[in-house]
């Protein structure tokens, strides 16, 4: 089968692999429809974090058909079009029971097995995939791959930041994350979403998403900005979906005592002071996303067509392209690429 | 009046000073029937902190009875036994109707005033100061004290990590907040504490408190023993009441992926690393206690005598011998001391 492999910083190829099998009972192997580049997987591209091995099989989003499953696997089957976490978890646990499936006692994550590729293994596969009510129709391929990481991110970002009716809710960063949050805000009832973006066409996104209020400053302009739009007080939660002091800061500084950040951007050198941050009182909580608690809501409202987390993707390569994806997510042509077999 | 004088580390000196006088229309002039001496207030004995004057008038925690109110008071009355928090607020504007008073934005610091003294000053009367139902026997005087600062600070840790039937909550810290967040977590219907102490008195208080479980291990050690305590998931929840960075970690640690950390230790030299954090996945919340917050429902326990958190207080010295009692505190020999006029 064809993967993608990342074998340094800028140097991806597309390269025929061995098919995944079946190892566990507890496995499926599901033949992606989609597959698509999440914004983490830019560290390693841009060289801000090292690969695990050299080359390494990438991706981590996935949506397709089952196609085997193992002698345990109960609640999906042959033929069925499944969405899964980009984290494998047995949805048994007292950590999965109490909806942070992402940080499941047996979790795997799953881009051990690299799903920018044709098919891929899924462990736990009963605790981990979510069948869609039916084969869905092409358009909605690329919503519900987006489920699988960055809108089920985003909807957990924006739940720890308190969205809710009568909520003042900013969102740092215009990645799809980001756009996420403000889409996830809008459906949670927010009143006011406030979005820091620079980039015209996400801004436009954002806008489409739920948002309210563009604010183009950063940093500690940026957060002064958003206590100048709620009356001195500071917003009532943020979602940080970047990950770098600056943008921590900006997300804790742009909320008021008392407040909520829920931060998903994966930390790059962030570093918080313990005496600064005990003086904000803000409500801090994020980490990696608890994917599969939202799965069964979201799936469902793309189904309805409730919601249309797909327009994050704003380029569709054939997997053969691969790296020229990269680059434009890099570059920030491209907002998040959809690769296609 | 007398009033309790730092003039650096280790040199605490009782003086005569004026009387403080109503300055605007909303202050009230308490004298005290009790005051005593915090944890925080070793740090610039210890010379971990430097003094904001010298020398500093110490203390910001206070009860007594209401000697004068300027001309805009109106929720208490001269006469009054009054209970206020460490953090005078206006408890009118939205931070504080969210229940975050000690973030007031017209929030003024009692240590300001310096309370370990007959007489103080409290800015803001009608918003900080809760009056008793009655004059209180002299019994109470202690646990009402204990409101005034240790017993809300406690009582806010245990909120923050979500303190209530079926959970386990770990304290981390046996100084008289840690103490007092068991005996919250007990109220708030926790189903096991676990205590971190060495000192076999505190075990005992701690104990009589309501732990069900003490550790003597610290750090990595002591957070591994709770894993070990809870069929390896962690705390559903943990009060951090030092403030270091061995005592976040071993809280942070200590805890489950999802929990809650409440964290009320005033932080000295905490820097906590961005991406361990994300990967711990739990909820960290903390800061200055907004004890008003709670100040009615404490009273009233403690007016009912269903709690009795003056406990803490085993020491009790006139106000001359204030040195005594810091030495005391510094040492370890005494928990919390207790000063009377």
């Amino acid at each position: 089968m064809r993967g993608v492999m990342m074998y340094g910083p800028g140097d991806v190829r597309v390269e025929e692999r061995d098919a995944p099998k079946v190892v566990e009972p507890t496995d499926a192997i599901v033949r992606l429809t989609a597959s698509c580049i999440c914004g983490s997987d830019l560290w390693p591209y841009r060289g801000a974090e090292p690969l695990y091995t050299t080359p390494q099989a990438m991706g981590h989003e996935y949506v397709g058909v089952v196609e085997q499953i193992g002698a345990q696997v109960k609640n999906v089957k042959v033929g069925d079009f499944v969405v899964g976490s980009f984290v494998a978890s047995d949805n048994t646990c007292e950590i999965c029971q109490a909806g942070y499936q992402s940080r499941c006692i047996h979790n795997v994550m799953m881009g051990e097995f690299g799903t920018q590729a044709e098919l891929t293994r899924v462990p736990l596969a009963d605790g981990t995939l979510v069948a869609t009510p039916g084969q869905p129709e092409a358009d909605l391929i690329p919503s519900l791959l987006a489920a699988s990481d960055v809108l089920g991110t985003g909807w957990y970002g924006a739940v720890a930041a308190e969205a809710g009716p009568g909520k003042t809710i900013s969102v740092v960063g215009d990645g799809a994350v980001g756009l996420s949050a403000v889409l996830a805000a809008k459906q949670l009832g927010a009143e006011r979403i406030i979005m820091f973006s620079r980039h015209p066409e996400r801004q436009a996104l954002a806008r489409a998403f739920g948002a309210t209020d563009i604010i183009e400053d950063r940093g500690d302009e940026g957060a002064a900005k958003v206590k100048e739009l709620t009356g001195g007080y500071g917003a009532h939660g943020t979602v940080e979906a970047v990950g770098t002091q600056e943008s921590m800061w900006q997300a804790i500084n742009a909320t008021r005592p008392g407040g909520y950040v829920g931060y998903v951007g994966v930390s790059h050198g962030v570093e918080l002071d313990g005496l600064n941050l005990f003086f904000t009182s803000v409500h801090l909580h994020g980490g990696p996303a608890p994917v599969r608690q939202y799965l069964p809501e979201l799936i469902q409202l793309i189904w309805d067509r409730a919601i249309e987390p797909g327009k994050v993707f704003d380029l569709t390569l054939p997997i053969e392209d691969a790296a020229e994806g990269y680059k434009a997510m890099d570059q920030r042509s491209a907002t998040k690429v959809l690769l296609t077999f």
